[in-house]
């Protein structure tokens, strides 16, 4: 169990070097990690013929009104597989052992339904509390023993064959705490890590009071990974709340967001659906979300509503507050067919406005 | 009813000659028209430290992480009034001399309920069709008889001692047609002129297609306008669509943004109250809208809905379909609350991404 993870990261594979180091101490300008997984040639297709450079005057004057929109310029939509994705509304409790074999229960199960594709929820090894996160933190990149967690889901992964968006666990790594996402592939490999990008620091006076930076650090890198059921952005929680994050996703040409993610009984009701709609109508893409289940006598209270979007806002498959899993069909094609109904992506105004997403412009 | 609009841009008055450039032949970077309306003095509190210029590299580097995330940064919100407004959600009929006395009486009863600031429909004056554009449209910088509609709006707009955003008609400017928004301010004085930035090109096959740029040609300039009663953005309906209008009009202080606006009966059930909603929980600032009310016999049968937002993307006030004038309460204190419980301006990761207002950033 513990060999997939361990040894990916021991070996230092080139693919996880590419991908996931997240501790460089090069210059973001000399580590183009966070496109590495976007097929080269679909790259190339687009840009040969562009010469990158941080001063993208030159090449922003070739480009059309609506292209100037995007610096870099949006990427084109890989080939669409159709899949099912199961999204596992999970309990949580403070045993951790338990919340693994739940876990793997609960993941096969969605298999075993269908699911290619299987999104778990945000802090599901641990009770979401700051006292708890350094308690329930893994080693992720020592793996095997140091991270059961993870273990678990690249075995689970390679034995049925198919892509997990594990939801998220605390992470250590040396003094610092992150919360944490990592995608194993099909073949139980260690395919990309999001860390966390915006602590989850709010004071709703009289309703809802947390500080994540209490004990977490934020990430550094956006995350997007090619896997077999699709191009998929990660997002954790909080995440969701900056539009700018899901622009960028849908501009490096992510099919889907999968944003773990445990919103709270105040921002729940008000936000949780709301976001996942608005992200996936303005980027015209699907949205993905998975909460732990509500456990009304935890400290904090999860709203559930684990949730899959398609790209014209549409709530396609819900659960409620109670632990569930839900299998829902994911029709990337029909991507195509939303964008060619309201062309957003030929109509934005790059004479007017202008998202620059900086790590991928520094990185050519 | 005439001097108010014709004499004031026939006397080439200062504001309306730097607000209201929309056809200068200077280039953007000489006309920096569209911050002349926000006062002096909040501005340079600001930016007197800073010295703008197209290579913004050296400021940037002087600013936080969130900072950075705006270019040219966020301007603080001014002194928040306490205001009502009203929505008036018109019938439009073919007969432009009713609509405009129509529209007088629906203006005239909003002020008389208290309404400090009234928001009218998109193309509340002439059917909503490619064909009437042409038939309907108006000088209004000749003003006068050549623009009936807006010296209509212009007299009220004195008399009554309010605000309007005067949804919008269908504007001749030389031998070209625009789908224009005029603000009056309480003196009656044109304040500013918002063309249609976004043209409402969509085609969803058996729904609705509509091709407005057959007839109209797009505005060049966003608009922000500071009112008795508030900083204004001003969008117009397909404007909704491109969060990044909204996202640079927050970042220019407004704490409000208007959209006249006339969904139909595909996209209006799936986005109009979502579109709404999204901006003002994204942006942390109210969202108004208004449409005509629907006419089953209509060649285009507008949504209706006209909805006042607030910053947690609450629904405050709406009508149903039918006609209606409603009025709502907005208390711009809250925008600071909300900010102050979920701060996503300090929150941002201008390392990661940023938003370019390039009229803006120009024009320093």
């Amino acid at each position: 169990m513990k060999s997939a993870v361990s040894s990916l990261v021991r070996s230092n594979n080139s693919l996880i070097s590419r991908t996931l180091l997240y501790h460089s101490s090069k210059p973001i300008s000399q580590s183009p990690f966070f496109l590495s997984n976007i097929p080269k040639n679909l790259f190339n297709q687009r840009y040969q013929k562009l010469q990158f450079s941080p001063n993208s005057t030159s090449i922003m004057a070739s480009l059309s009104k609506s292209e100037q929109a995007r610096e870099p310029p949006a990427l084109p939509l890989p080939s669409p597989p159709l899949t099912k994705i199961g999204l596992c509304q999970l309990s949580v409790t403070p045993d951790k052992e338990r919340n693994i074999k739940h876990a793997r229960k609960a993941i096969e199960e969605a298999a075993q339904k269908g699911a290619q594709l299987v999104l778990l929820p945000e802090i599901w090894n641990s009770p979401y509390s700051n006292d708890s996160f350094p308690v329930y933190a893994e080693d992720i990149n020592a793996g095997g023993d140091a991270s059961p967690s993870t273990a678990m889901l690249s075995e689970v992964a390679s034995r049925l064959k198919i892509t997990i968006v594990g939801g998220s666990i605390p992470e250590r790594c040396g003094d610092k705490l992150y919360n944490t996402c990592c995608v194993f592939g099909t073949d139980g490999k260690l395919k990309a890590k999001h860390r966390k990008i915006h602590l989850f620091d709010i004071d709703i006076p009289g309703k809802i009071t947390f500080m994540e930076s209490k004990t977490l650090t934020a990430g550094e890198t956006p995350t997007v990974v090619d896997t077999d059921v699709g191009r998929i952005g990660i997002g954790i929680c909080y995440d969701i709340r900056f539009t700018e994050l899901a622009m960028i996703y849908a501009a490096r040409g992510a099919h889907l967001i999968c944003y773990p993610g445990a919103f709270n009984m105040t921002t729940g009701p008000l936000h949780w659906e709301l976001s996942q709609r608005a992200r996936a109508m303005d980027n015209q893409l699907y949205v993905a979300t998975c909460s732990p289940a509500r456990d009304p006598g935890a400290g904090y209270v999860a709203w559930g509503h684990s949730t899959l979007v398609g790209p014209f806002g549409e709530v396609l498959a819900s659960t409620e507050h109670e632990e569930d899993i839900i299998i829902a069909e994911i029709d990337y094609s029909i991507l195509e067919q939303r964008r060619a109904s309201l062309p957003f992506t030929k109509q934005r105004r790059g004479d007017l406005y202008k998202l620059v997403d900086i790590q991928r412009l520094n990185s050519h």
